[in-house]
């Protein structure tokens, strides 16, 4: 029987990645574009098919099973639609029948949900039925899997905890509303923060201050690591994983973040609870869209997700 | 075919609730004993077979499927265990056990997730896969339905709203914690602060009191409606349900709570999210937790859900 593989694509806001993944979880080749924005969806379209087309030129006798793509923002997964992107402002852009002629199958989802998936079958969320994935990056997001399965809510957007209000007359959102989790310590929020209190330019820079001592920025980082350990609690409180895995640019900034993240995640859920999970950091990176996107294709991970 | 019934317990701290309940939910007979708490399980074991007893004396011909317990309290439903109940203290209990020599099916569950059975089945969560019961009563418990079952996390303890921490700085829980919504804007709570404030004694008495106009009572009962609400908001960012159920002894304060309650659940959730779910009344009250541990039996609600 043929290796199986899949094309991911990760469509963002600034440049396109688009990787060939085997049923391993190992990308054999990668590709990248600028994500030509001003070129509205016909020119996105352009360049996904020019990657699309170079993968499937490099397939080496492997078997292909589907184009799974992921983008930011609100999507119609049933539908193959574009909802809302908040870099493209793309609203109802119907996207998988753009690549209907391919013949394959297609799978479209929000690129923080693929991550988590791409966790489940080849990363962190492997041998649980119920995690959630945290991303900790210039937003929070999250993706929430139960019984084994990404969990799509009502209307498919659940774990939406970069919104949760955690600072009533805090800042003003990007979702309208005010002091989300988000407008608070996603990274954006916090590199403003630590302009304000003159500390400095950026979060990164805020985190290797911290790190090296320096008493201000400690204090910040604490705060925000108190922030962060509020949300996980509700998460941890409301979806009571076995694991809690936490990924994004954030969670590079390492233990000097991290570890009191943990420790105030901790606190704050309730006893009884706190004992039955773990936070593991993402075993994916860089390559979490490309690899998340291609596991969405069930031809892909079918057999993989049994022997975990 | 013989009409089914079931029978339900529902085992508080101060009563034992028992009724026979048929495939629609009605509840053909109810019986209650005090639950001789100071005789410890033998005794409260003793009452509930006293109950069963004379309810199976009454089935008058249908077809008995088995009989459901609800309960306070941490529940292990697998083993049939009372893991941990703050009324009588018990700790690691075995249940269900005890009743083996009925010969009957036997269902062990917590006592709000149970009312949450009866909603899904027989009341208020009928017609939707996706919902959250809020019981807002002396405590704030939910009950969490998701495709159409029962969700049970990773450890039995999904859904614990009434210990997310909504002011850190605020009163001792009895869970240990400090601040959790059910310290602040549980019942007890609430006429605990009434007094303080030298408003009124309880809780009945300030929302009576708001009610008629009271100034300092609106405020207070204003407050408290936004930490519920504050608390909803993060049950439907994180569940994105269909629909949120409201039960419990302050949800029959009426609407000079739950008006403002809905109003603040709907102003502090996610844009995008917020159109998405409708808030309604429990459909179960004081049958609540008879009907919901009846509703636990497979043989009585089987043919039920299709219809729904």
């Amino acid at each position: 029987m043929a290796e199986r593989c899949a094309i991911g694509l990760d469509v963002g806001g600034t440049k396109i990645s688009a990787g060939l993944v085997d049923s391993h979880g190992r990308v054999l080749h990668t590709l990248r574009l600028p994500t030509p924005v001003d070129d509205g969806p016909a020119g996105i379209f352009r360049a996904m098919r020019a990657l699309i087309d170079r993968l499937i030129a490099r397939t080496d006798g492997r078997e292909l099973v589907g184009i799974g793509l992921g983008m930011p923002g609100l999507i119609d997964r049933a539908r193959g639609i574009s909802v809302q992107s908040p870099n493209t402002g793309w609203r109802n852009v119907p996207i998988l029948a753009e690549f209907a002629d391919y013949g394959l199958p297609l799978e479209l989802e929000n690129d923080t949900r693929c991550h988590a998936v791409g966790e489940l079958h080849f990363g962190a969320g492997r041998g649980v039925d119920h995690f959630v994935l945290l991303t900790l990056g210039t937003g929070i997001g999250s993706g929430v899997v139960l019984n084994g399965q990404l969990f799509q809510g009502g209307s498919g957007r659940p774990g939406e905890i970069g919104h949760v209000t955690v600072e009533p007359e805090g800042p003003l959102c990007g979702c309208g509303k005010r002091g989300c989790l988000e407008a608070v310590a996603g990274g954006k929020a916090v590199g403003r923060r630590a302009q304000a209190l003159g500390i400095a330019a950026d979060s990164r820079e805020l985190f290797a201050l911290a790190a090296s001592g320096d008493e201000r920025a400690t204090a910040l980082v604490d705060r925000v690591a108190w922030e962060l350990g509020l949300g996980i609690s509700y998460m941890i409180n409301l979806f009571n994983p076995q694991r809690v895995i936490i990924g994004g640019g954030m969670a590079e900034a390492g233990e000097v973040l991290i570890a009191p993240v943990h420790r105030y995640a901790r606190e704050l859920t309730m006893p009884g609870i706190r004992e039955t999970y773990e936070i593991v950091p993402a075993a994916l990176h860089e390559e979490a869209g490309v690899v998340g996107a291609a596991a969405l294709l069930p031809g892909l991970t079918a057999m993989q997700r049994k022997g975990a």
